[in-house]
């Protein structure tokens, strides 16, 4: 176990030797004049490993090491501003009204346009004399064709505020609208994670955006990321900035009913998976490098005490709800807390961030070939993002098990296993994973990616279309490079 | 029991009444052709009577109410960006350039301005090129004088961007300078809560505000809430709105290790009552008015389900590591967890607000004729916030607990009680205050408020000084006029 646990853990490994071969500490805690702090929790905290090598950089440093090698020693929670109740949804035209907006962008998508959520909308705006126009054209799993679309429409028009009615995809599409508005001459990859794209910062204030989410999946309405298919390399990638955060999310169960069993399904294992990745990311000590500026401090930090009070939440929430909300459209009470757990879940990965079930879904849903989910009323084929991230789950925790038992074993219980049952030596991820593959089962969820249209053959291209996902990857709690991930697909062709 | 229980909640009983007698449920909800939700799961859902009047509220009124009786259906929650490192504080000046600040206040106290702490952040400022001026003449526990006195200094030097180093007391005075240097024109009382000031609602943003706490108590570096003794009535009041709220809290464990003892208990006291008042707030849904414009929704909207998570988890720590904190000021871990503490509770009560500890420290704190609490390096008699909130405590949760017990038995559990020895019938109240009591005397806090030199005649003259604490008074969770306050004084006269 223990010779395990070292190979896994490698990249800390590497780093505190390079660390330990740097001239010096540039810890500031160093130049601060105090001793030494011994109280590195993290979610790996109680492996002697990881524990280790903190003290390593902490004590046996010598000065002038690069500074971009040094661990990161903070951690940033900023979350949008959330409103939360049944009916809210129509205080949106007296927030514009208050903002004094002058020309509001509505961005939303051709279904959502014919529900009640955009009529009261509407209405709102018009019972405020906000004037406004609607952009109804935003694709579900946007691409950057779709994108720019959107980006076009924006420009013509000159909005000075925006407003989003939708899933993550619409949320996500008019971020990016905003974003490009307002950085007129910068080209679409100025922006999107390195290496698919530059990965500039976003060192200016954006227009304001209220958001209003009618799945409770995505949680975009309180963080500052934006997905997309980048179709000229076949893969989903983003922008993430906390500038693209929302101004305000008003989170309004009543939004939520409408959407179909499988959206719900597959909404909630969106809200699962952020929950059970963040909790389980590289704490946030273990990060690398730490940044020169504060403004570099990216949005994906690791996991930390305060995210990992939402990512539980939100894992309890998602267990207890997702069934019981999916089941019963009339489950007013499940609906409700299925909200408030994607805003928690938001909250929580928004500062953690999620690693691989997310980086390994981009190329699932990118690279599909002809899988299309039911009850997706869209004009192609489509594997929805919720389940491309739990399609995985099952694999990827029983392979991250090893670098945080605690933190598995915990998520398993919430699931119901029972600890006081785990036999001595037992492994943590096992045990998540089967528990995974229960509550996945129990709800219907396609049989692993063979039943998405996947084979074995295909195995190589989805890692090619992993590893490029580093903004994510690098958040998981141990290295994990291609034959891990190849590893992890294989174990991911079937689930039950 | 029952007919204890109709009594105390007799508050909710006359609104809900008053609703029947109204012509109409405004309730956004019934105008969003929906049916009626049957969860309204607060802190009080199982009481039997708390359901019934929601019921009646939902159920039975008719058309046309006047909207200002109807009871809120939503809640919003805002909180500052927060930064957490040991060493953080140096990123400061970083933090300004970005933001290209042109002339920055820094507010503190006397003492705070000799410490480390003041050093590091006027080092970060000039290393980053940075303008500055310093006001080092903040009151501990500020008045209507020490406020205006920071005001002029404001007005004379123009900054346009404010850090605040320090505890509850700088951070709230910086607070009150951002507001009244952007309203030139305002007299002190105008943003001040009713009925003591005018209560007007502050309708732009303020300048940019940095906060970095130096105590681990008010959670004022997330809060839009600043308190001041108005000394014309000899109580203390305060200002409350998001648009206080600073820009930036930046915690830094490493500025806490220099409280002394004595000052680290009150502060660690404070973050207690914080969470604990929070928790067992008037839920949001029984808060009358429902605010008629969402700008009017007030900063302390009554317990929600995200501001319970942040409370209980406030309270878990507070339990867990004062007395460690307080008791070695090497324990960096629990110095750690108690900052935490207090950005977690600041973030809970921010949202829900506190009720009658709260209220009743004020006139503890205002009347005080010459109690000096040991260690606090101040020129003047001060019984600190607190103890005065603490002193109360045992009193308070005894009387509140008929209101919500399932709230009291579950604090109870968190300070150790046995809830499976809990007799058939016990009550929760009792049972809280029992645990409250241990705790406290084992911080060695003062016997109730005859040790901060209080006698059963001077009961009248707190109770008078507590009824116009509307503010938080009214979100206790059941009615609490001068009878029941004067009945909680004497309670309070001794605790152990």
């Amino acid at each position: 176990m223990s010779a395990i646990r070292v190979a896994q853990n490698s990249r800390a490994t590497i780093t505190s030797l390079i660390s330990l071969m740097n001239k010096s500490c540039t810890c500031p805690a160093h130049s601060h004049a105090r001793t030494v702090s011994k109280t590195h929790r993290g979610p790996c905290s109680s492996h002697p490993h990881a524990h280790a090598h903190h003290q390593h950089h902490h004590h046996h440093t010598k000065e002038g090491a690069e500074p971009d090698m040094a661990h990161e020693y903070a951690f940033e929670m900023a979350s949008s501003t959330m409103r939360f109740g049944e009916g809210v949804t129509r205080e949106v035209g007296m927030d514009l009204a208050n903002m004094k907006a002058k020309k509001v962008l509505v961005m939303t998508d051709s279904n959502i346009a014919k529900l009640p959520v955009m009529q009261t909308v509407v209405e709102s705006l018009k019972r405020s004399n906000v004037p406004f126009v609607v952009y109804d054209r935003t694709r579900a799993e946007p691409t950057d064709k779709s994108f720019q679309e959107a980006i076009e429409f924006t420009k013509l028009h000159k909005p000075d505020v925006f407003v989003a009615v939708g899933g993550g995809s619409v949320m996500d599409t008019c971020k990016a609208a905003n974003l490009y508005f307002n950085y007129p001459d910068a080209d679409l990859l100025e922006f999107v994670n390195a290496p698919i794209g530059k990965g500039s910062v976003i060192d200016k204030d954006l227009s304001p955006l209220i958001a209003i989410p009618t799945t409770a999946g995505t949680g975009s309405e309180t963080t500052g990321t934006a997905i997309f298919d980048y179709e000229p390399l076949h893969v989903k990638t983003g922008i993430a900035s906390r500038k693209m955060r929302p101004t305000l999310g008003i989170v309004d169960p009543l939004n939520t009913r409408t959407m179909p069993r499988q959206v719900k399904i597959a909404s909630g294992l969106d809200v699962l998976c952020h929950a059970l990745e963040s909790y389980t990311a590289l704490p946030y000590q273990e990060r690398t490098p730490r940044p020169a500026n504060p403004a570099e401090r990216p949005a994906y930090q690791g996991s930390n005490p305060i995210s990992d009070i939402w990512s539980l939440e939100a894992l309890r929430l998602t267990v207890k709800y997702l069934a019981r909300s999916a089941n019963d459209p009339l489950d007013a009470e499940a609906n409700e807390q299925m909200c408030l757990a994607a805003a928690a879940a938001g909250t929580g990965f928004g500062s953690a961030g999620v690693h691989l079930c997310h980086g390994m879904s981009y190329p699932i849903s990118g690279l599909n070939k002809s899988y299309k989910h039911p009850e997706y009323n869209v004009g192609h084929k489509i594997v929805p993002h919720g389940i491309s991230v739990a399609v995985t789950a099952p694999a990827v925790f029983k392979y991250t098990g090893e670098a945080c038992p605690d933190r598995h074993f915990k998520a398993a219980e919430i699931f119901g296993a029972d600890l006081s049952k785990v036999r001595k030596g037992e492994s943590a991820g096992p045990l998540l994973a089967d528990q995974l593959r229960k509550f996945l089962s129990g709800l219907g969820v396609p049989d692993g990616i063979s039943a998405l249209g996947y084979t074995k053959a295909d195995i190589p291209a989805l890692v090619k279309g992993t590893l490029p996902q580093h903004r994510v990857t690098k958040l998981a709690p141990l290295q994990t490079g291609a034959e891990a991930l190849e590893k992890i697909f294989e174990d991911t062709l079937k689930n039950y």
